[in-house]
């Protein structure tokens, strides 16, 4: 009879077993401006209509499997080409999930860029695929040549490349994603998660190329807590990843919510442009303090570089005087000393600004 | 430059290639007894408290990812032992995949029975996991000798039994589950998604085994629209299982609703007191209809065997009929002409009887 820990060693993957949990931090009364979440709720008239879609939704019966009422909504929503299939997930993260499962075996592999979105690589590890990450330049653009070389080593099944970029919010060189979609020998996903905060989309590409892949979410337009991820291309793809798919993974509630606020959302979108107002604000007040770096952004986060040895002090003094942000200073390389800060309300941001200049 | 078949050829792994998407017909306008759905709502009272609660959730944030809150309330309705962990899943479906994404590789394999929950099979497959499925005996219990012979030969990682099992809707012989946890080199899942219809559980056995877990849903309490799985288990193993599971995978509305429901947990009970009522009814009326073969149920759903040649037929005519069951003679072996009926209303499964009547 082996002992529990024996079990454990013989049947858990070595690979899982090395992981540790993925760490999301507590957030307790804070201002919380550590995960690009919106910071608005909606307006009560709002909530009560949407209260009464709810109030008819059969939570006894499964959800409709294929989200089919939900899918037209966002087909129109967020302008996906009429040739172009529609897969959900339960969040981008199911999404990335399935596209690797369906993949992985026989070292195909992963291609991103570092600094990049961490489930990316988490999830190649996940599904036991090879992962190669290409560093940034010191300008986050990407480095064309050795990207297009590690191309050609690696033969990757996927490449994923975040638009714009988390965490340095910043939109690759469009030139050099089409570069990288003529040389790709399997799919090219691009993440634009942060869409609502860009002014730019492959959206509109994936009639030019059978290997593209535009990912989108709901989460950074307001509604996080729904869980819900969208993947737009050929169906020749998206058929193959769709057998992948747990039967009925976007849940009646998230069906019902997302269809409603797509339905409204004009006042998303109101949320959203006061959310580009204010970064532009927050991202001015820091231009002014001096040691510190913001970098220009395109998403709805402010990327700073403090001083050698200040990241982890400013963070722990934020935190102290009761604003969470993200500090990236722990994941180095071209992230040592960087601080995320999601843009909040205008008034959040002001507290930050106050907390942050007395940290300094 | 390939063609884009050549592309999907190269890169999508075989045997999902090889696949089929899961299918899920169409209700339409039926009465739909093919999902193990219960077939009550809540009353206008318990809704308007529930959507009270929904009132206050803030969509604009990430759900807790641990769900702690949620985690507690079901510890206390599930009598979960204190020293058992608890992991939760967006449905069973994604617990069965994060076990074994946390298992897969290096020839660990999976076993179970046949007839069984296909989502076993579907999500090994899924995973590239060798799958074993020992057929059950005419009566559809486990040959014991077999099985435990299985064990020894393919040293599985992990064995999924249903308990009731999912179609046959019997409760496997108590001593030849605690013989296989005995014989288990992994871990041993007992599913009890059926577990509101049957009087008996191997919750509390995992005081006695470290290689136990047992698996729950909320689905079959009346729950099936929020997709909520729960694993129960020794940490050693759930820690694991918690490494490869996508963070925020429970949504804001479902851990609210979920947690809501279980504190309003006696209205769910009285439905499933009143479908246990029904089944045994419906079970008497079957009884008594010549050349068919109800089989005595610990689920909330009756699996019928009819005469030769006669189970699409029949499955056909109640569509036509306006009633929605399963037709499982498709699934051949010992589900050959059988038919899986879920206990409705009363009316609904009158209905069911007069058109089965009809059909015959």
């Amino acid at each position: 009879m082996s002992s529990l820990a024996d079990k454990v060693k013989t049947f858990i993957r070595p690979e899982i077993k090395a992981l540790s949990a993925y760490h999301v931090p507590e957030p307790g009364d804070t201002i919380k401006l550590d995960a690009m979440e919106n910071p608005y709720q909606w307006p009560d008239d709002l909530i009560n209509e949407w209260l009464d879609v709810i109030r008819d939704v059969e939570l006894n019966r499964y959800p409709d499997p294929g989200a089919r009422v939900l899918k037209q909504h966002l087909r129109e929503s967020m302008d996906v080409p009429d040739d172009a299939e529609i897969l959900l997930g339960n969040g981008s993260d199911e999404l990335i999930q399935m596209i690797m499962m369906a993949m992985a075996g026989n070292g195909r592999s992963v291609l991103s860029v570092e600094p990049g979105f961490v489930m990316y690589k988490m999830i190649a590890t996940f599904m036991d695929m090879p992962y190669v990450a290409m560093p940034l330049k010191e300008d986050f653009s990407i480095d064309e040549a050795e990207f297009l070389a590690s191309i050609k080593t690696h033969q990757p099944a996927v490449i994923f490349l975040a638009y714009p970029n988390n965490p340095t919010s910043n939109l690759f060189d469009e030139q050099t994603i089409r570069n990288i979609i003529d040389a790709a020998p399997g799919v090219v996903v691009v993440d634009e998660a942060y869409h609502a905060f860009a002014e730019k989309s492959f959206m509109p590409m994936l009639k030019e190329y059978d290997n593209l892949l535009v990912m989108r979410t709901v989460s950074k337009m307001g509604l996080a807590g729904l869980r819900l991820g969208l993947l737009a291309g050929k169906a020749e793809w998206l058929n193959e990843f769709d057998k992948v798919r747990l039967p009925y993974n976007i849940n009646i509630l998230t069906q019902a919510s997302a269809e409603f606020a797509i339905k409204n959302r004009h006042v998303l979108d109101k949320q959203t442009q006061q959310i580009c107002i204010d970064r532009e604000i927050l991202f001015e007040e820091l231009s002014k303090i001096k040691n510190i770096t913001p970098y220009a952004s395109h998403a709805n986060f402010i990327l700073v570089r403090v001083e050698d040895g200040q990241a982890d002090k400013i963070f722990n003094s934020l935190k102290e005087q009761g604003v969470l942000i993200k500090n990236l200073n722990p994941v180095g390389g071209l992230l040592k000393e960087c601080l995320r800060i999601t843009v909040g309300t205008a008034e959040e941001n002001e507290k930050f600004l106050a907390a942050f200049k007395a940290a300094l």
